[in-house]
C-alpha cells in the first residue's frame, strides 16, 4: 500500500528515490536532517503516508508522527549541546508551509542565534473569547 | 493520581482553579483558547499531566496530545474563517517558552497578518550532515 504522490518530495525520500540524512525511522514516520538548516540539528519529521496537511491525516497518524518527539529531541540535544528547541509545523502557504506534505520541524535554540517570532499577542477581552469558544463548539 | 505542581497556572487550569475557555478536552488533553493570542483562535493544547518539556513526557503521552490536532484545526479554521495554522511548541526559554508545562500553540494565519519568523534558512554542506546525523546516531 502506497499513498505516495508523484511529484512530492518528502514521498520521494520515502521511498529512497531522493537521500537524506536519516536520524529516526520507523513503520510510521521518517525523520531527517533539514538540508537547509535554520540551526544545526534542524530535523524534519514526516509521515510515510501522504498527507498535505495535519487534517489529511487520522487522529492515529498524527499521534504516531509525535510519538518520537521526545526521544528525538533528547538525542539532538545531547548530540548538537542545544539546551532549547522548537517544535514548528505550517499548514498552507499562508503560514509558511513549502513543501505540501506533512512535516514538523524540530529546531534547537542556542543563545544569541538570531531565531525567533515576529508576533505580537495581545490580551483578548473574555467576552471575545466566550464568543469565540461558542462559535468553536458550535462547529459539528 | 494527580502530577499538579502547586504554583503552575496551566496544572491550575487543569484543576479547574483557574477558568478557561475551553475548546477540547478529554482523559488526557485540555485545549483552551489563548488569553493572549497572536491571531484570532489561538489555542494552547496541554497534557492534563504535568512536565515542563517535550522530553519529560512519555511517548505515549506526547502522542496523545497531538492526536486532537487535525479535528482541533479544522474546527478553527471553520469557526474562524482562517485558511492555515501553526502548529509551535517550545521547549526552553531560550525557545520562548514562559509556561514550564508543556503546551501546544494553534495559530490560525490570515493574509496579511503581520505574524511570521525572523529565521533565515542557509543551505548544509552535504558532509556537515553527514557527520551531524553519525553524530545525533552515537547518541545511546
Amino acid at each position: 500500500m502506497s499513498s505516495a504522490v508523484a511529484d512530492c518530495v518528502f514521498c520521494k525520500i520515502v521511498a529512497g528515490e531522493i537521500p537524506c540524512q536519516r536520524v529516526f525511522e520507523n513503520e510510521h514516520v521518517l525523520a531527517f536532517l533539514d538540508i537547509n538548516p535554520l540551526s544545526e540539528g534542524h530535523t524534519v519529521v514526516i509521515p510515510k503516508v501522504h498527507a498535505e496537511r495535519l487534517e489529511g491525516l487520522d487522529a492515529s497518524q498524527t499521534a504516531e508522527l509525535a510519538r518520537c518527539f521526545g526521544t528525538l529531541a533528547t538525542k539532538l540535544m545531547q548530540a548538537t549541546g542545544a539546551g532549547a528547541y522548537n517544535v514548528l509545523q505550517n499548514n498552507g502557504a499562508l503560514a509558511g508551509q513549502v513543501v505540501p506534505h506533512v512535516h514538523f520541524h524540530l529546531i534547537p535554540r542556542r543563545p544569541d542565534d538570531g531565531l525567533g517570532y515576529r508576533w505580537n499577542a495581545k490580551q483578548a477581552p473574555p467576552e471575545e473569547l466566550e464568543n469565540l469558544r461558542a462559535r468553536i463548539e458550535a462547529v459539528s
